[in-house]
């Protein structure tokens, strides 16, 4: 592991299981320094996605005797399975995310913003040990919900909305993920109904999950619910996304997909439902595939909040 | 400007004198089907250090016919020098973030951890319409006011310790970034001349800067205050860095550096002085170079707050 001085502390504290060594002048003059040390032909892989051209041009200018190979996905797929210190620490980052939206969705009150209400919540990940939020955090209400990537806004919270909440933290380099839906009132049938399916797709999700299964199942297994209540059209979006080191990785719990979920995955199982106008449901809970099935990493309670 | 209909509504606020296309498939499809479209043999630039090998790889596939440009300073080239527009932009980014440190300074109290400060201050980044901080917010007291890059602790401010305070907002696609250094208690002697040498050589920068000048003359209008009081040694990175899109991008006020200074170019003016045990004290300012000289983006007092 190549980094720099000002992160010898933080490198200490982070890396499991690698030597740490502090350079000096970038880490993409260190490989290829450390690479045409070695002063014979070597084959080494890259991670096409996460390089850039001109990285790449400098590598190749340094260390001129590598054949470097291009691979988009053994990288990726390495690091979709989890090894048990990397799933104590998504635990801790699920544990602080859930607890920060725990809190606050008791101490909601009509009235305030959505942006103060984001910001609160980067607040409390900040407070709770968090380097940061590992995305921008979503506060939409009323039929904003309805917009699966509405930004905060001015907007205040209003009697009688839908409020979806989606955040997660980051943890020791390691992301959590989590949504929930209040709604400031009293929830009339229609979206008690509504809420309740998203929560069975959900759990339909989940009880899907595990080892040999593949992700395409388990979106199958949340959406056929909504198509049982003739609510498929309003889920615009896949079941879920593989979560570790970035906010979305591999595996992707999309329609038809063909990846085969093993043990030490984790991933988001997160179903929605978006009606323009009435406003947006989505329940996101984190979960490691496990020998038999999965375990939430997200602890924040699933009942419709009704401020 | 290709986007996706998730980004429609904040395409319309934030793309100047550009067409915006909504797409699907994602961005790299998009630009490479528009270029295959053309059915005639193009040249194409793209910035090598913003485009991953992967991306290109597409590109390369979905429009073979179009030859392909590598070029690491074009685009950043273009970008470094600011349109009216985006100057406006960047003012009211700058006003974003001194607004927070300038209300919040005066609240500090000791007993405020580093962690929470730094939460308060990306909390009012919001408040204030900001899309997030630019980067991770320091906020580094006593002995650790000293490292340049430390990440805020559970650390509680103590009596008689300097704090460091450097943060920046994102407000519509374009970065603050503004640092102060504050003591909690009545300053001593020898941290107020610190103080002092730090703001004079800040001064003696910002004096130096107008178009014609090169950013080498800029650092070194700096270094040679702090060399006339034997700081030069505690002054262990470069004067400043450009600031647009990204947070640092070109040109850099950099020792021996080449790069002439032209009208409309944003940097930041940011000497420093770090002394192990002691502290650090920086004082970082967002300017503009104007036809004669430059301007101040940022306003937040410059006088040493003593809490």
């Amino acid at each position: 592991m190549f980094t720099d001085s000002r992160y010898t502390f933080q490198a200490r504290e982070e890396v499991f299981d690698a030597r740490v060594e502090i350079i000096k002048g970038g880490p993409i003059r260190a490989v290829g320094e450390y690479l045409r040390a070695k002063r014979r032909k070597v084959r080494v892989g890259y991670s096409a996605p996460h390089t850039t051209v001109a990285q790449m041009e400098a590598l190749r200018a340094i260390a001129p005797d590598v054949r470097w190979v291009s691979d988009k996905d053994a990288i990726e797929d390495l690091r979709s399975i989890k090894e048990p210190s990397e799933l104590a620490v998504m635990q801790a980052a699920a544990d602080l995310i859930s607890n920060v939206v725990g809190g606050l969705i008791k101490a909601i009150k009509p009235g305030i913003s959505e942006l103060e209400l984001a910001g609160k919540i980067e607040y409390g990940i900040k407070l709770g040990g968090g380097s940061g939020p590992s995305f921008d955090t979503i506060v939409a209400s009323g039929p904003r919900s309805a917009w699966a990537h509405a930004q905060p806004s001015p907007k205040k919270l209003g009697k009688n909305e839908l409020v979806v909440l989606d955040q997660g933290a980051i943890l020791r380099g390691y992301c959590s993920d989590l949504t929930r839906t209040v709604f400031v009132g009293k929830a009339p049938k229609r979206v008690r109904d509504l809420y309740n399916a998203v929560l069975e797709a959900q759990q339909a999700a989940k009880a899907a999950i595990r080892p040999g299964v593949t992700c395409g199942a388990v979106d199958s297994a949340a959406r056929s619910v909504l198509t049982k209540r003739s609510l498929a059209r309003y889920f615009t979006h896949s079941t879920g996304h593989g979560l570790g080191l970035e906010v979305h990785e591999k595996p992707r719990l999309g329609r038809g997909d063909k990846t085969v979920l093993q043990e030490g995955m984790v991933v988001t199982v997160e179903p929605g439902v978006y009606l323009e106008g009435l406003g947006g449901i989505r329940i996101e809970d984190d979960v490691v595939v496990t020998g038999n099935g999965c375990t939430d990493l997200t602890s924040t309670s699933r009942e419709l909040f009704e401020l």
